[in-house]
């Protein structure tokens, strides 16, 4: 520890930058990985690999923690301008998307602990096709970040917005299911929570390709954002067993 | 506008740094507002309201980005360093929590503005009781800001565990009540929702709690974050209608 604080004293500016950007890269590959482990956790039913993913989030609260003592070091003592600026702020805000990321890879890997107490339900299995989208999200969006390319992290942008589409299809699958059987209330609340978990990781990523965009380029990405997600405003009534109903028998 | 971009060239350092806390005041100022709204919008079913609510929101997103603007500038011309250093990562840092509040106020206006197209349901009357816990800390959580009071910080960062608690009861609450009447799983579902954005508002009023005591103190606040919020790991059964039951008879 002492001979890193040592090296950090000696180190060129380049050097300093440098750091910060493999600590950036690393949480980015700490926080797919958490993702993937958590989704994993879900679909096989292992509650021994959700209880890592658990324990292992404070690996990103301190790496993100790190970035941030990284940055105000370097802001304080090297004072950087213009580009050199603009990676800095990057990194500062870039970490504190990944940490969400962790965070809800983390949520999801509790509800599947809570899954895994109750039997089994059907749409569990919808979830990974989504899941698997934003992590080649996720995933794109930090090879942008290392690659320094703008064209992927527009790219990535656009893609959310099936991410979107993918989750309002679900949370009216859930519904459907929840109101054909009670029994599958709880279940399916913890499911309708993971999908919005696993959505919001997807914005985080978008949040990110803004920021390598702006890092890359200097300029904002131009257009409001793609918004697929109508799950907001969604109305459902339940199924009528009987087409004849008066629907005012069972209040 | 012009003569606002003079202003900012001939302004001393303090004058800017001021104006920055005075937008970060602002913007404060206008989450309380949403969420208020969002809140009333939803209790007296006012659609005119909730979607006042969603269209104010360009508000505190331009506002986080002319802080965002505002920040990179004086770090780039200013180059300050110490307790002023800390200022600015705090405004960045304080801004982008006070957009995320705006934006899951904003989800809650357009989940009010679904449950007016159904029947009422009872549970919402419990909403507007958390709602209000989590207002009065989004409101502390700014004086907090705006005194400069590392004490308020840290109150308001252990209410944070009373808001969890209150979640986890009403996600209970709505849970049981989806169980017993399938037509309420949609607006139990919007409600499950709009209790988990006020509860995230909670979290984002800790992060800014501990922004402010980093800024006045310069130190973390110690000990791990207060977690109340046990409702990832619920597990609940629908009620049996008749305790002899053999419960295979609705498959």
């Amino acid at each position: 520890m002492a001979r890193q604080q040592h090296e950090h004293i000696v180190k060129s500016f380049d050097e300093q930058l440098k750091s910060v950007n493999q600590q950036i890269a690393r949480m980015g590959g700490l926080a797919e990985s958490q993702l993937a482990s958590a989704v994993e956790a879900l679909v096989k039913r292992d509650s021994d690999l959700a209880g890592r993913v658990v324990n292992a989030d404070t690996g990103l609260d301190n790496l993100e923690h790190d970035v941030e003592e990284a940055v105000v070091r370097i802001l304080a003592l090297r004072q950087p301008v213009a580009t050199d600026l603009r990676d800095i702020i990057a990194a500062f805000k870039i970490a504190s998307d990944t940490e969400r990321i962790g965070d809800y890879a983390v949520n999801v890997a509790k509800r599947a602990l809570a899954l895994n107490q109750m039997p089994p339900v059907q749409p569990v299995y919808t979830v990974p096709r989504m899941a698997r989208l934003v992590q080649s999200i996720v995933k794109d969006t930090f090879d942008a970040y290392v690659e320094r390319d703008a064209e992927k992290a527009i790219d990535v942008w656009h893609r959310d917005e099936e991410v979107d589409e993918m989750y309002t299809s679900l949370f009216r699958e859930l519904l459907t299911y929840m109101m054909e059987d009670p029994r599958s209330i709880t279940p399916g609340t913890h499911l309708l929570f993971i999908a919005k978990n696993i959505e919001r990781i997807g914005d985080h990523a978008t949040n990110i390709a803004e920021t390598v965009h702006y890092l890359v380029t200097g300029e904002y990405i131009e257009g409001g954002r793609p918004k697929g997600d109508t799950s907001s405003y969604a109305v459902m009534e339940p199924p009528r067993p009987d087409e004849d109903g008066n629907g005012g028998d069972d209040e």
